[in-house]
């Protein structure tokens, strides 16, 4: 089994104006599809980060991945890692991207696609091949976000002034708790989510607070809070919202930045930490693990090197008492298959993953969006990841990718449409 | 693909009168078989530590594995690793298991079973289930021991008065250096190995030093030496043994016992030291990172929970800057395929792994015993482990399991029988 085929496609698709500490979503958010195909046909398909950074990285591994057995990832992963910043551009130009290493995105990628490639050529799920599942079913968060009015895009994607439900609510503007309370309603009826959690780091920090006490009182002690300001705050801040979010919240994501500013706080509080933000690598954990920076970690295969990385994560937060959750960017479908079969195959994920995938309307497989069921996902019995790559959605994203004019994430640009001279600081308050 | 039968069997085979700190080796040593086969008639076999207690500890979850699907390895680890010391028991009697626990050693060897299982049905060997090959020959290490005179066995194994070379060196008594260097001399004329441990712990500690410093001078230093005293030395003696054996050393496996003490005796020397006794699970790693007991573990899939959890063993080597060998006890080939799939599958196995193969006659694997050439072993391309029961000579070793009436090992009262009254103690010297 030999791959003879490795195409890399940058694309585009409608994304609400979302805000984080990093400024705002532009109109487009940016993705990669990787597709592989082996010398007996079958094919393999990811999704990863998108621009033109992240498509460099891939086309200079070219070499590495065409004529590959697919089955040779040590191989592939060993030379792609030990390449270093040397390969592709390092970390991308983008704020939010911070201490992400290109390599492990890079092999992460293609090492998904191999493993949907195995899985359908063996016809098994690619869970099956991370040691199989120990659930059927994973449960997702509800993301809440921040944000101004409209639901992204401007070639067909436009707000939809006919929209009812979830696809009303997410093309509404919502800065204040009241409208968040009423984004976060909408969204659990639409998809039954079990969980909440709120991007913060956006408006001054006692909004923020207010609007998780909202939503506490909305729905409940049954319903966990998770509250993520991309550290944004300082130190004092932190530890003035920890005391008062005190037994309201799951967990507290990156109040702060910086394993020994995370630490800090982390000393304060009986808030568990969580990060995404300071402990995004492997070469991260022995110092965040020395410092205590963080008791809950947000992996992600996107950046973590792929899905037999992420499962060895899993064994290192079981080792050292440290809790799983799962991180998201805004994705589609492939993405979110992946993250399905990789927390399908995860006996200490403890939490409901992260998705971003309620805020985008369009989709690249075949069949449209995936559907949420009392916030949770059929882990899929089909070969491979369980879904089909839309040629025709593909083509037409990647001319919406060429068309928007973006090469890169850049939130900050985008909130200085909004706000003139805005500019990102960590931390803000 | 569902597991419809299970077998466990004990088995015994001629091993020779190896002296370690533990005593002295029995005229047999003792493994168990364990085979798999699946609704489709596909077999699946692994080998493990040997007795009664790792029978009950296989028999105790047969419940969880007849019926399994094998590639739902996640399930039956949580299953068996979460019992904890429930099932069977425990660490055994035998002095040389120490902290060794039983889950991940009945963990370890279904799943190697379910992995050759796995290769066979798919054509795949077993290295590829593990990520694919990094190299494809594996190097070992000749094991040297002191020892009595004598192969070992009473029923047609024992000393053969017409061998020559290996055959004859193998019965031989060594109980000085230059008995030692002799051995040493004839092992790597027979299999070419290109590095040598001598098992220590045996002889009063100036003795030991001296063989290795015979070693070296007959060898030179283009041979790396290793010494693995078992934990038989205080820190007093280790240190004082250090600065003998600095820069002859290529590691410094087990001067003394604990993390502690190991700890103590690595901050005094510039040689690495290496353990397969302070750090022998999962749970062990915080510690000895913590307290920096070793810089090279030696990891073992039959008591670190399998090959995956190996390949996750390698990535926390990686990490945290540690070393990885690989460590043996007297085993046959099916437990030397497996050493080589995983050995191959390992970009940061830096040594040359252990393995007493050399000193066993017998071989339960169709085709007799495997070879090693320049010290090497091929890493097959068979699907599986790439080798087959022989179940004539599986059930002629079951029966000299039952007719030498051991039941597990314990080389202090094979000592005794030598020398009347000898204690194993820790520290000796």
């Amino acid at each position: 089994m030999k791959i003879i085929d490795y195409r890399v496609t940058p694309i585009a698709f409608a994304d609400p104006p979302l805000r984080s500490a990093f400024g705002l979503h532009a109109p487009y958010a940016l993705r990669t599809i990787i597709e592989l195909v082996s010398d007996d046909g079958v094919s393999g398909i990811s999704e990863t980060h998108g621009g033109a950074a992240v498509v460099a990285d891939l086309e200079a591994v070219r070499d590495l991945v065409v004529g590959r057995d697919p089955f040779q990832l040590a191989q592939l992963e060993h030379s792609i890692l030990s390449s270093g910043t040397s390969l592709g551009r390092g970390a991308g130009k983008a704020l939010w991207e911070g201490k992400l290493q290109s390599p492990p995105r890079t092999f992460g990628a293609i090492e998904v696609a191999c493993l949907d490639m195995i899985g359908k050529a063996l016809g098994r799920p690619v869970c099956d091949l991370l040691g199989g599942r120990v659930r059927d079913h994973v449960h997702f968060s509800a993301y809440l976000f921040y944000k101004h009015a409209g639901a992204g895009g401007s070639l067909g994607f436009d707000t939809d002034p006919l929209a009812t439900g979830w696809a009303l609510a997410r093309q509404q503007a919502a800065l204040d708790g009241e409208a968040l309370v009423r984004q976060a309603r909408t969204m659990v009826d639409a998809f039954g989510f079990g969980s909440f959690k709120l991007k913060g780091g956006v408006l001054p920090p006692p909004v923020e607070v207010q609007t998780m006490k909202l939503l506490a009182a909305a729905f409940g002690t049954e319903m966990p809070l998770r509250i993520d300001p991309n550290a944004a705050w300082s130190i004092p801040t932190s530890l003035h919202c920890a005391r008062e979010l005190e037994g309201l919240l799951e967990y507290y994501e990156d109040p702060t930045g910086g394993q020994a500013g995370m630490a800090e706080v982390a000393q304060e509080t009986r808030l568990p930490l969580a990060t995404n933000m300071c402990i995004v690598s492997f070469g991260d954990l022995p110092e965040g693990i020395r410092l205590g920076s963080a008791r809950i970690i947000l992996g992600d295969h996107h950046f973590w090197g792929g899905l037999r990385a992420s499962i060895e994560l899993a064994r290192i937060c079981r080792i050292w008492g440290l809790g799983l959750s799962m991180h998201s960017n805004s994705h589609l479908g492939i993405s979110l298959a992946a993250m399905t079969h990789l927390a399908a195959a995860v006996p200490n994920l403890a939490y409901a993953c992260d998705t971003h995938y309620p805020w985008q309307a369009e989709e690249v497989i075949v069949g449209g969006k995936l559907h949420f069921e009392d916030g949770m996902l059929p882990v899929s019995n089909e070969p491979g990841l369980g879904v089909t790559l839309d040629h025709a959605e593909l083509a037409r994203m990647h001319a919406q990718y060429l068309a928007c004019g973006l090469t890169y994430r850049d939130d900050e640009l985008e909130m200085q449409k909004v706000e003139p001279g805005w500019k990102y600081v960590q931390p803000r308050w």
